[in-house]
């Protein structure tokens, strides 16, 4: 029944969006972003999530308009740095609902924060709590552990957290230096489509939580992060059903722990944005290439970073989409060679396609605009209009 | 004795760079780009190409100082946009000296070029050369070649450029479009090291280019493109030599051309410009991990895209040098876990190196400020200051 309902409210949020794109006529690639399809998907991940309070990763589009209907929603912040902390404030957030989540921080800018009333802090090395010891003194930290074992589409690699042994001395650490170490937080990965695949990385945690609690520690923070996925093609969980049953296996593990943290990002906004782009180009190398090669107005360099090695498969949609489909590559407008963003694997498109026609990127609202570049090749960052 | 002096006036060019980066604080990456260095570049590789025209490549670095002081040289540019032909027109270059480089280029921007009276564009599909015709009716194009053999560090994938049976085509169909089919170009790929990896590529365009004329083609341009190496720690020639071997293979197998088109971009600017960055973290992620983890205030989302697949591998110097080193993983900044820059290939870095410490990333005055996103994770983009 929710799954139905939350069914048909995406389809009325997608006619929504296609009918503002479908009247407007954009001169540069632009991503559209439907607010209310926002306040939808937070609405059914609040739901899901329960008694976990939301910390929208902001990184994952930090849209004023998107960060000021949050707010209004209730939400809490995860931020990555200054800038997204200073944003959130600007938009009405308050300094207890945000999180400064990134483990590697500016001293100057943890002084800023904690300033600002910011009081809770990420960590996973000794030097960096030290940073906080004296920017921050007195400061709540969790630790991030490194998740060794992932589902995820998009997985992260070792560069965030420290393994259980070096975690549980932090935690030590942290004390040591008059900190307040309150838990422990990890990411499963991005794009981790089935909460089933969630089971081992919480497995993983909850046997270094019970080591921190026998070693006499007082755990009240658990940040589960994000992971939330989206749909790019490949069949997803709903959000709420998704969200209840992570919390239906954190509570199996971890019982009643006083606050629970959820980072979801992509989860949130990537099926909220469709980015108008057009063909410039439709072209063979030869006479005995097999693929057409379509350029589009947009890139890897332009926003669609995350094609990088062909993780993440937008769905594509153009107005010929009824006739007969045809194998090719595709690619970004610039100079650069590397700015290739299916190859391996071509996408299906319509075999008359031509210089000018529009086309649409699917679930494009999250980790696009903010990853476009200033103006390489001399062309405007990816526009951003929220409706 | 060229050579010599060249070595000289680089290490003078450095000291200046130098002193003004040590008597600097910077509060965010910026990259310093010395001016003068630029114009010494710019005097060798003209010296050395002879009677061939320079046309910067302003996608590797569009700083408006770096554009003033080429105009002031008389360089020609090679612009892969409207963006920066409204740039390079707007420093006082004039439109006989600018070629629309990009063969990737929308109906509208063709026409706002021409009206502004550029005259020459490249192509290299038949869709390509009919928007051409009708929005520069009359204009001269160069077919761009497909290189199948390439030795550089950063080979351009088959992205541009088409086979020799289609680019003899192409003219034909230029020809019968009341266009003025004018020659060939290529690109050897960027970072060529050395001359002699030229010669490949150039056999390959000679063939084409007599089948040409013996089609009966008048042609007049030969386009040789850019692949100009800088210095990331593996020797490469002199630029003067560099550029003079290369002029002497393209004159044994073209004679005389009437024009001939270098498209330098790396190869002027990388060398002139130095980032300077801050290490934000070292750690370790467990007490058993061989490799410390460093992490500076710059990474792959804010200007080293470069560092994609650990393809460029710059050059760094702290004021700990004299130390011993140990091998280190490199990251950037931000949340994302792609924004690693060394991993495969470690670097060796001081053992006593931390936080807060100042990191020169050397010879990053090509494809760095233009790859930063406007604002991943909240970070501002890298700053460029031109001395």
């Amino acid at each position: 029944m929710t799954l139905h309902n939350t069914h048909l409210r995406a389809q009325d949020a997608v006619s929504r969006l296609d009918t503002f794109i479908a009247l407007s006529d954009f001169d540069r690639p632009t991503l559209v972003v439907d607010l209310d399809r926002v306040e939808q998907q937070y609405r059914a991940l609040d739901a899901g999530l329960g008694r976990a309070q939301i910390h929208y990763a902001v990184k994952a589009n930090p849209a004023e308009e998107v960060i000021d209907r949050l707010v209004t929603l209730g939400s809490h912040f995860d931020a990555a740095s200054k800038g997204e902390i200073s944003l959130c404030l600007s938009r009405g957030a308050k300094a207890h609902q945000i999180s400064f989540g990134n483990t590697i921080k500016k001293p100057s800018d943890i002084a800023w924060a904690w300033d600002r009333g910011i009081t809770l802090f990420a960590a996973d090395a000794e030097e960096e709590l030290e940073k906080i010891a004296e920017n921050a003194p007195g400061a709540q930290v969790y630790i991030r552990l490194i998740v060794e074992v992932s589902e995820a589409d998009w997985p992260l690699t070792r560069k965030f957290g420290c393994d259980a042994t070096k975690a549980l001395e932090l935690l030590d650490y942290a004390r040591d230096l008059c900190l307040e170490p309150v838990g422990f937080s990890f990411h499963v990965g991005s794009q981790t489509r089935r909460a089933e695949m969630w089971i081992p990385a919480l497995d993983a945690l909850a046997q270094t939580w019970k080591a921190a609690q026998d070693a006499g520690h007082d755990l009240s923070v658990l940040n589960i992060g994000g992971g939330f996925p989206a749909f790019y093609g490949e069949e997803v969980d709903a959000p709420e059903a998704y969200a209840a049953k992570v919390m239906e296996l954190v509570t199996e593990r971890f019982g009643d722990v006083r606050h629970i943290m959820a980072e979801p990002g992509r989860g949130m906004v990537a099926e909220a944005g469709t980015i108008v782009a057009e063909c410039m180009l439709v072209s063979r190398k030869s006479e005995r290439d097999l693929h057409r090669w379509v350029y589009l107005d947009i890139g890897r360099f332009s926003g669609l970073a995350e094609t990088e090695g062909e993780a993440i498969r937008y769905q594509l949609e153009t107005a010929r989409d009824h006739e007969a489909t045809g194998p090719c590559i595709l690619a970004g407008p610039s100079c650069d060679s590397a700015d290739v963003l299916y190859e391996k694997r071509p996408v299906q498109l319509p075999v008359g396609l031509k210089s000018g026609d529009r086309v649409l990127i699917r679930n494009t609202g999250a980790y696009t605009s903010t990853y476009s570049s200033v103006g390489f090749n001399g062309f405007p960052p990816l526009d951003v209009v929220c409706i």
